[in-house]
């Protein structure tokens, strides 16, 4: 039944049900099944049934550890075992560095300089070796590949793999599975690598749901790719969002073009107060990347704006995607 | 079976497991079925298997909700319509004020004029009205007591009522039936409300758990009271955990010197790590009383400290108990 939401649509992904399925298979012993919370008081404000999707309490501290211990878990033991390599502002990093560790397998790890020091560490406490590169999209993927060369890594990209978007789409999975008669899923994109998960595990449950990837004004690569049906480049990121300043790959913006119901844009003022109000009232710790999907509900008309049906209050999954800040 | 842990002891007090289990009936229409989160590094830091109760993500941020919701909803319709009153250092405010408000009477509380602000609002945001009274145990009763002639309002006492030890029970009972084998459970103590309530939840499902109380060293009236036989009044409050100032009462001390295993004593450097390792590794924000029940796991040799069996790794419970925290 579920299958068929997706399998219909040939030619944008080889990504199937199935292969969502046999990644959750895959990571089930590996990683936790986070709670879905909910609050009243928050609820109150969006004027709709919210469900948060609470990644921020998965192992690493982020959803990156779906897909990381999925694509590393898939690797057959000749690729294992000369390592991985890979590149990242800091929760896939983590994720890769925890998932070799389990495997027992080197992982070579790319960051910018300015990446913070909380993700650094958590890096180097899993096992992983570090290599800092300059803060820019080109020298992260340059430095990896010259580690690759060097040392025959397989590399385990952030986003831009089917092993990677389908370990990202079991925590939408199980949200769908968790939660009845959800009308929509707002999830933060970057790379796309969890958005495109989030349609294909959300659809795949439930072909009605509508899924909204949310984005800050400050690196709006996806809005703009998807309104312009182009694959538009982020240079410049100055966004508090740390986890959100990659851009997307061909891969993900397929995905997204055919599956994504829109992209939501959000202020750095509206992450902050989202930030402080979900620690506040949910007693939850979120990194900003999180407070960007539920930073639109929060807005007057917010959830009118999603165009849910009028019959009863909207029902709404949140993905809060991680917790890892630094503390004061 | 559970039910003859608990009623082979008479005389120690009238709650049954069958009034614990009426309690769960009453309030959980009402209140989180919390998760229970568990977490690696502090396993590893522990050599145990930790599971945590999460009531700092309950219903106004702490467990206080139970026993509040279920004392208010025993009241028969006359009772009720008088209103109720308490005093309280703030979470059992803020639980009264919004069980109060559920049940659409008013709700009188008595409050320390130190009691911190987020606690304050909560209780003006659910509805409550608030008496602040100094900063003493006699003054708030005295206060209470005034108003309760003034107004015919019932007192909702924080601890010293069969009603809210039965539902505060709710907790540990929910953790031991979700989580097998568990070999201890940790509460923080003050008037012993949630101790007594977790002795008799948690040795209602199983009757060989052992129940440690913990208790800042700065307000150990529960270790010296119990140490000696003889109930000890708490003069002095000098610690940062605000949610721990009370003194046992004569109906929880008889509870604890039957079933409570031991008391645990934590310095304030104790609690200030504590608190700031569970943010930055478990991602959730929890008080100073919530860090209180850990910490003894963390100290060298903490787990060893407990008795346990030897023959397995020690698997223990802790009820974090509340969240409500000032933001920076």
């Amino acid at each position: 039944m579920a299958a068929s939401n997706l399998n219909a649509q040939k030619g944008v992904t080889a990504i199937t049900w199935e292969t969502i399925v046999e990644a959750h298979e895959r990571i089930r012993p590996l990683v936790h099944r986070t709670p879905v919370l909910t609050s009243t008081s928050l609820n109150e404000m969006a004027g709709a049934s919210l469900f948060f999707k609470c990644e921020n309490l998965q192992k690493t501290g982020s959803f990156k550890i779906r897909g990381a211990s999925n694509a590393i878990f898939s690797l057959s033991a000749e690729e294992a075992k000369r390592g991985v390599v890979t590149h990242s502002s800091g929760n896939h990093a983590a994720a890769v560095a925890r998932a070799a560790g389990w495997r027992g397998v080197p992982a070579w790890i790319v960051m910018p300089k300015n990446a913070p020091a909380v993700k650094c560490r958590a890096v180097e406490s899993y096992g992983g070796k570090i290599t800092y590169c300059e803060p820019k999209v080109s020298a992260r993927a340059e430095t990896a590949a010259r580690i690759q060369a060097e040392t025959g890594a397989v590399l385990i990209h952030p986003y831009d793999d089917d092993r990677i978007i389908a370990g990202q789409a079991t925590a939408a999975k199980e949200l769908l599975e968790e939660v009845a008669e959800l009308d929509a899923v707002l999830a933060p994109v970057s790379g796309g690598g969890l958005l495109s998960g989030t349609c294909l595990g959300a659809k795949g449950v439930r072909g009605t749901v509508r899924v909204f990837g949310c984005e800050p004004e400050r690196a709006d690569d996806a809005y703009r790719s998807l309104k312009t049906g182009v694959l538009q480049p982020q240079e410049t990121t100055d966004t508090i969002a740390d986890g959100l300043r990659a851009s997307l790959a061909p891969r993900t913006f397929a995905i997204l073009r055919k599956y994504a119901d829109g992209i939501l844009l959000v202020s750095e003022e509206e992450i902050r107060a989202t930030l402080r109000l979900v620690w506040q009232r949910m007693k939850i710790v979120i990194e900003p990347s999180s407070a960007v999907a539920l930073a639109p509900l929060l807005r007057e008309g917010g959830v009118a704006a999603l165009g849910l049906p009028h019959d009863r209050m909207a029902r709404v999954g949140v993905i809060l995607s991680g917790g890892n800040v630094e503390m004061g």
